[in-house]
């Protein structure tokens, strides 16, 4: 088992890096039942075909074949083949028809998974992730109210993880009607085009898009100059509605489609201003995903890592999934799990207070009373203290360094038989302080903040 | 998105199921934290040469491919190709190799994840299944009481589910140094080959592989008996051991490997009829995996559910991973969770309270008021009480029923505001028994067992 080296793009964390992650896991899933969304998984492959319905995927995804498949096997096309699914929309929008006269609707689930994308890795892209997933979908219909519910449930999912150091979320909401309503009221018919031009932005900057826009998408200078006028709006209460209502006026670009968009728009920032003050903005910029979104669109950042991209993604689809008969519309968003956390420690910001879940180290005074050690433990977990036994009987101050180097806070002795033939008492020593004292394993226990390791700001 | 149909061999549960499989999944998880095993999680993937290192499990590996990759990448030889893992000890062994030198030894950790086997499903076979394994390993050499220690770890672990209903476990130990020793000293030396034939015993019987080890094996009938003898002994105490230094001494076949595993036995016996009493079985006939372990073997029966085969299996090897300088020695074992649940649910031993994690529905009265509402079901949440708010303002009896679908024991009327302007006191209703009461959502609570969705026995 030669040349062991990590494989890039498929990270991995020691164990103390897992206890952050694990946190976070804990913390989303947390926050997600709170909110009455049911925890589900699918499986991790899908039928080739269905994983390539969206074109321009296709060079993401990674095929599985049997080691050992037969020939025949080998050679079918792709309506057999299974691939590894590359996000948790398209296993879910399967799950729903699959499962739909077994589900309850409107169907509000969580889902936290591995995905996999056969990209080159690049820059903090990853070939292995966790996706955190929120999605509400509905038989038919679904109100328009889980537009504003699911990014504050995003919002509030990130904003608990303040407390461990994660930097201020900001949610960054567009709509689609806005914005295909107003481009052709402008008179641009190519909605998808435009948004295309629009998405590079902050790449090439607005003289570079207004040129694509004349050169790619037939406008004139001023209908570009328009769709720039639009991209610069930007706020977290209803005057951004106003200017964009103005914007659209001056132009006479006003539509239905767009009245219909600014309402949902509006609606959505109110409700966000009042539910979670200065959260979520409303910047007319975002184009990425109206392509295929079809009201709300959802881009979330940390402040002071804008540069991270989005971290937390996602939107309103009127067809999530449809099966000829019935068609099943939906509103969800997708947190980047292993991005976040590995920008977490990458960055130094968190720490855990231990790699170890173990509390108390009991020590071994003898290979012989090793049962006695044991004991101790046994009790101790039995009141959901975690303890570990030393692996050998060695001198105590062995024993602690055992402990030390693992961050476990406490190292138990248990009490030897005297000459007297009578027990002496066990004692605890918290090994930060050197304190010791006698202790009882049916009665001791740890500070509340000592009991499992914690996850905090690296500061602390 | 037509013909959808579940795959073969791809298990997936609905939410309630699902609710089992993650009681299932936390009560491993504390067990093991209790017990001091850091969470890890490995990638997916390995290299195909570090899988196939144990020849006969190549035809249960599937291998990657980009869909769209370069010519010469699909071309490339087995050092490059990745599959997917089929186990959970494979990626152990790489990931303490790879870490070494930022793990302490001994280090005892835990892993859940699912893991893949292309082989054909049948009974019960599954392609995709979660395992959760714990392990030990020691740099250079690791005491024998983990081997102890490991099994009575899982079998308070799935003890833990008795509560939930799951049948008792008896754990069945061997030792390979006992089959070994007792091999040779009967002259029969290719213990690989019999015990291969020993394993068959379950299927077809002693005459059968009395006839075998004569047949394949070349022992002489006198050999084959002994066999069978030292099949047949099992107990849960140390007359076992007796019955098998007895049975060597009459065959003149005691020797000194056969005394080293007898007294490894003998250890693990005694301590789990203390710690463990009557869960853990010594059973000579145990054959399965003492050809790659080198000490202990474990596995794992459901008492009166024998014929699902062992759900929880395991071993000592004196190398579990090697880089040519440093030799790493270990012991573990694996559950087989998917396999578990599956029996749980469709032996309808288990059924969980709820397929949500939502406790009280919020009623809405109008849609104009569903911010009222929000704000019911925010203060609820913020005291970590899981609430939900109705998708429409429809009648009160259709906003129950939709409660009642899912099994929601609480739904929650905002009081409303009277013509004296004065918002008259909200009132919470138990729809199982109709009572309804005032209440506040700042200082109500529902009963603890409604609290969160629980899993029981089917009876219940």
């Amino acid at each position: 088992m030669a040349r062991i080296a990590p494989l890039s793009g498929f990270p991995e964390w020691l164990p103390d890096g897992r206890v952050v992650e694990q946190h976070v896991l804990d913390t989303l899933r947390r926050t997600f039942e709170l909110h009455g969304f049911a925890g589900i998984e699918t499986r991790a492959v899908e039928p080739l075909e269905q994983l390539l319905r969206k074109g321009e995927t296709s060079k993401e995804v990674y095929v599985l074949r049997r080691l050992q498949a037969e020939p025949e096997e080998a050679e079918r096309g792709s309506e057999k083949q299974l691939g590894l699914h590359f996000d948790l929309t398209v296993p879910f929008a399967r799950y729903v028809l699959e499962n739909a006269g077994r589900l309850a609707f409107p169907f509000k689930r969580y889902q936290i998974q591995k995905v996999w994308r056969g990209e080159r890795p690049q820059d903090g892209r990853f070939r292995e992730f966790v996706q955190a997933d929120v999605d509400v979908v509905g038989a038919g219909e679904l109100p328009y109210h889980y537009e504003v519910e699911l990014p504050l449930v995003m919002a509030q999912a990130l904003g608990s993880l303040a407390e461990i150091g994660l930097p201020p979320v900001r949610v960054l909401v567009n709509n689609r009607k806005v914005a295909e309503g107003f481009y052709r009221g402008v008179g641009l018919d190519d909605v998808e085009g435009v948004l295309r031009q629009v998405d590079k932005l902050d790449k090439i900057g607005p003289d570079a898009v207004a040129q694509l826009l004349v050169d790619e998408q037939g406008a004139t200078p001023e209908q570009a100059e328009a769709c720039l006028e639009l991209a610069a709006i930007s706020g977290s209460d209803l005057a951004v509605i106003d200017r964009v209502r103005e914007l659209a006026t001056s132009y006479g670009a006003v539509t239905e489609l767009l009245e219909t968009g600014l309402a949902e728009l509006a609606a959505l920032v109110e409700a966000a201003a009042e539910r979670a003050p200065g959260v979520v903005v409303a910047d007319l910029k975002i184009a990425r995903g109206l392509d295929y979104y079809t009201g709300s669109v959802y881009e979330t950042v940390l402040v002071g890592h804008e540069q991270l991209g989005s971290i937390c993604s996602g939107g309103r689809y009127d067809t999530l999934a449809s099966d000829g008969k019935n068609t099943y519309p939906g509103v969800g968003l997708s947190i980047g799990v292993s991005r976040l956390v590995s920008r977490l420690l990458s960055a130094g910001l968190v720490r855990a207070t231990r790699g170890v879940p173990t509390a108390v180290l009991v020590a071994v005074v003898t290979e012989e009373d090793r049962a006695a050690s044991d004991a101790v433990a046994t009790a101790l977990r039995a009141r959901g203290i975690p303890a570990d036994v030393a692996p050998r009987a060695a001198k105590f101050g062995k024993q602690i360094q055992f402990a030390d180097r693992r961050g476990i806070p406490f190292v138990w002795f248990p009490g030897v038989v005297g000459d007297d033939g009578v027990r002496g008492a066990d004692q605890v020593k918290d090994i930060r302080s050197g304190d010791q004292v006698d202790a009882d394993a049916t009665t001791w226990a740890p500070p509340a903040e000592d009991l499992w390791p914690r996850v905090v700001p690296a500061g602390e």
